[in-house]
């Protein structure tokens, strides 16, 4: 498999163990002295929003500190168009994102009404942005050494 | 062109087909004895809600059972986040999917009211999930020998 | 790096000039002479809508033509399931293509409201359909010469 495949599929195990709010799978994609840095993209002005330190830490805001998905719900973080730089064993990659949050709908106790068909549920594009990780190739396989999230909207803080 | 990347295209070329209705089209993606299992995920357990035999089958349903689409209508099933493994001449495929429809307005008569700029109609997000297809080699091209679509919403079949 | 993944990311970087409003990072990507045709998608029969003409041209209506960003808002062109093509120093690239517009909320001077937590804004697909381009390797980099947009939704134009 090509470095750049590699790199991109660590991504992919990113978004996947987000979306699962798994914090050791999360882990495992970080280097352990690993930085997750978070910008609001204030009219191009990147504001500081929050950072992370170790991969430790890092796993642990994935299983605690991220919302809980809702009875029926799910989420899926998506990339598109990255762009991929490998250099030796340090690469750079550069993505955009969108956050889809999905509730179905409760099967109704004496069936769907008349008429329905297909999925019944909402889909609703919450988040957006740019990921964009450094990673280092160690003992073979890459890890995210710094994440940078871009968010194109501001975040709010419970009780902030 | 690297396997991952045939592989990846295969999927391309089954969500083009699904988006055209194009049953034959479809049908070339997959072996002979292929098998397509859909599952709606409850909650994390996943619950079988369809299953078909065959890629004469599943071609058949890809042309006669989805819903056409409505006038001014066409949709994108998009998929994201691919991690591929190629074995030999067998792969595996995990990948986040997105379905859209859209309408596209009608234009006015007397044309489009004052203001009006851009692109005219509504795009919506309508189903979601995971393609998790299995594909082998055969005669130096690669077919779905399953596939498993994990749906994130329940189905409703008409008249179910 | 693979031919086929330099011949996507030349995709990748179309979309970061376009939702930057970037002409000339965009008229870089263009052959001198390179042609751009936008069609309409009606029912199947593609109808033109504009053409433009010249790697220059494109560029400038990059950054002039297209709606300038709200307060607070970006785009995402985000491309989905490249089918791609290469042959020598030539080669073709097939992509689905959904577009988001985001505008974040302001934050009340008070501060958000009790209960809000996670990114303050809404996203919403606006524009959808396929990209096609068309690609030739000159001195070692990939160009686009002839890229067609192939949209779902009708266009209005202002005072047409």
């Amino acid at each position: 498999m090509s470095d750049e495949r590699q790199v991109q599929q660590v991504l992919a195990r990113y978004v996947r163990a987000t979306d699962a709010r798994d914090g050791s799978a999360m882990s495992a994609l970080f280097a352990d002295d690993a930085r997750v840095e978070i910008f609001y993209n204030r009219a191009g002005v990147p504001e500081p929003v929050a950072e992370l330190v170790g991969a430790a830490a890092i796993g642990e805001a994935t299983a605690s500190m991220m919302a809980p998905h809702p009875p029926r719900g799910w989420s899926h973080h998506t990339t598109h168009d990255h762009i991929i730089e490998v250099d030796g064993d340090e690469a750079t990659l550069d993505a955009q994102f969108v956050v889809f949050n999905t509730v179905g709908d409760e099967r109704p106790a004496d069936g769907w009404p008349a008429g329905a068909s297909g999925a019944q549920g909402t889909i609703t594009p919450i988040e957006s942005g740019y990921y964009r990780p450094r990673m280092r190739r160690v003992d073979g396989s890459w890890r995210i050494v710094h994440h940078t999230i871009v968010l194109d909207q501001p975040m709010a803080f419970p009780g902030a």
